[in-house]
């Protein structure tokens, strides 16, 4: 199936006025790298001028919604703290709002102070994370200092720059106990900068799952748990709800994943030949668009 | 299948005389952590003595061979260099023998000097390991830092208690390279210590692997690849070599993946009912025995 290409002022209005509520991913889409995509700003001034909700989604796990909506600052572009949903702020939302966290037990976290600024938010007690403690370590590990602990409800990883074989064990150690539920902000693999590739929050999490034998719960974009805790959290329709991201694996997969409408956008890591190629993706968008800021130019009714 | 219980002198002798080379796993085999298992010791010097070849195949990956047998010093148990095979010295013979690693290139080391003094002796450059620039770091990581390097022909990873994210940025953009080979030097997720359980040699690569997007060659038992090591090293013949382990998983798969004979025994981390029960395990051994050192009270032809 091949998916439908907008380049109409009649096709963006269409969509548009199909719509109560729009997921943006944000780099590829609205920015990239340094630099705003054409008519981004404007775009998110019509949508929030039609009366429509934005929401910012995005995997990464390191920044609290604060933290987001800085970016958003540094780069011109309007914000609230309420439209921002990362990976961090949606583990939090999860733990809170869909397993209804015990609050006499507490997360071990695997991440920054992003993280743990998004637990405290809900209220959730916590241990490790920035703990100067954790993010030192020198060999040996004296392996008497690791027992388990019943306290530790959850095993929560994102993005651990300070990652060591402390951390690691601490996680192991209280995930031996099966009622430890092991959670991930998010999967991703890698990330490019320039012309590299470098290790991203679910390979410094990979480990850990490695060790624990345990399916851990996946928070962010592809999965559809993300979209729970969007849900919980905001109480929009998926039916009229559109997702616009430029990654096929990630947001796109998300959008499927999540039943909802999804459009790509080709300003981002997406070729048009995997998507009109002679070798396809298997990942087919809802639409696809050039760029996000088209969709200003729709015919007005 | 159900496997045969050895438990007559007939039996064990009958097992002796098909063999010229017996695998041994050592810990629950030989020994149990501290204490020596009952006859070991005349069990190894029988073998010898009937002109049988003994080898002791590890995973453990820290450890060069000098190193496993200080390790046999300790117990009071005789043990040749040669007869060392540690998942060690099985990878730099994979690299060397069977891969024909090229003089030119050099390898990147995850993990301790027991790898890097096994790739010395087999004359293998390498890189990384316990140099200390690679053992220290601080966040946060500087990307420019990191540029793929063609001379790095592979990437070889054990257990490494130092693991960081420098560590893993390096082993990843290497990997970037398709020609740069991924190779563990075996897959155990966690070991165990007392009612504990660690996180083991794949655990601490499992990060490298998930980020590299490339399927690792993995040396150690179960693979088959540990075999390969031991046949283009030592000249055994399998239809004449028995594999003993007290491991379903670890040793009698390796057994099985590698087509000869096992013996498991009980005196480790194998319970009768997981061989014997309701629900055995789909892991067959050939033979089971108490105790290894319960074939020296085998009959006289």
């Amino acid at each position: 199936m091949t998916p439908l290409f907008l380049n109409t002022p009649a096709q963006y209005a269409e969509l548009v006025n199909s719509v109560d509520t729009v997921l943006f991913d944000c780099d590829g889409v609205l920015y990239l790298g340094e630099n705003l995509i054409e008519n981004a700003k404007n775009l998110l001034e019509m949508l929030r001028s039609s009366g429509k909700k934005v929401i910012f989604v995005t995997n990464n796990s390191t920044k609290s919604r604060k933290d987001l909506k800085k970016t958003f600052d540094g780069h011109g572009l309007e914000a609230s703290i309420e439209e921002c949903f990362g990976s961090a702020y949606a583990s939090a939302v999860y733990l809170s709002e869909v397993l209804k966290f015990p609050k006499d037990k507490k997360v071990y976290v695997f991440g920054h102070e992003g993280l743990e600024e998004e637990l405290d938010e809900v209220g959730i007690s916590h241990c490790g994370g920035s703990d100067p403690e954790d993010r030192t370590f020198t060999p040996p590990l004296n392996y008497a200092d690791y027992r388990p602990d019943p306290s530790v409800g959850a095993v929560l990883c994102g993005a651990d720059h300070y990652i060591n074989l402390k951390k690691i064990t601490k996680a192991v150690t209280y995930l031996h106990n099966p009622e430890c539920k092991l959670i991930l902000t998010n999967p991703d693999a890698t990330f490019p900068i320039g012309d590299g590739i470098f290790p991203a929050s679910g390979a410094m999490s990979a480990g850990i799952v490695y060790a624990a034998k345990q399916t851990p719960v996946v928070i962010g974009k592809p999965s559809k748990t993300m979209m729970d805790a969007v849900v919980a959290h905001h109480h929009i329709d998926p039916a009229r709800t559109l997702m616009i991201g430029d990654n096929l694996h990630t947001d796109i997969e998300f959008g499927i994943n999540s039943g909802i409408r999804t459009l790509l956008v080709m300003t981002g890591v997406t070729t048009y030949d995997q998507i009109y190629g002679p070798n396809p993706s298997p990942v087919v968008p809802t639409y696809v668009i050039e760029r996000a800021g088209d969709l200003v130019r729709m015919s007005k009714e």
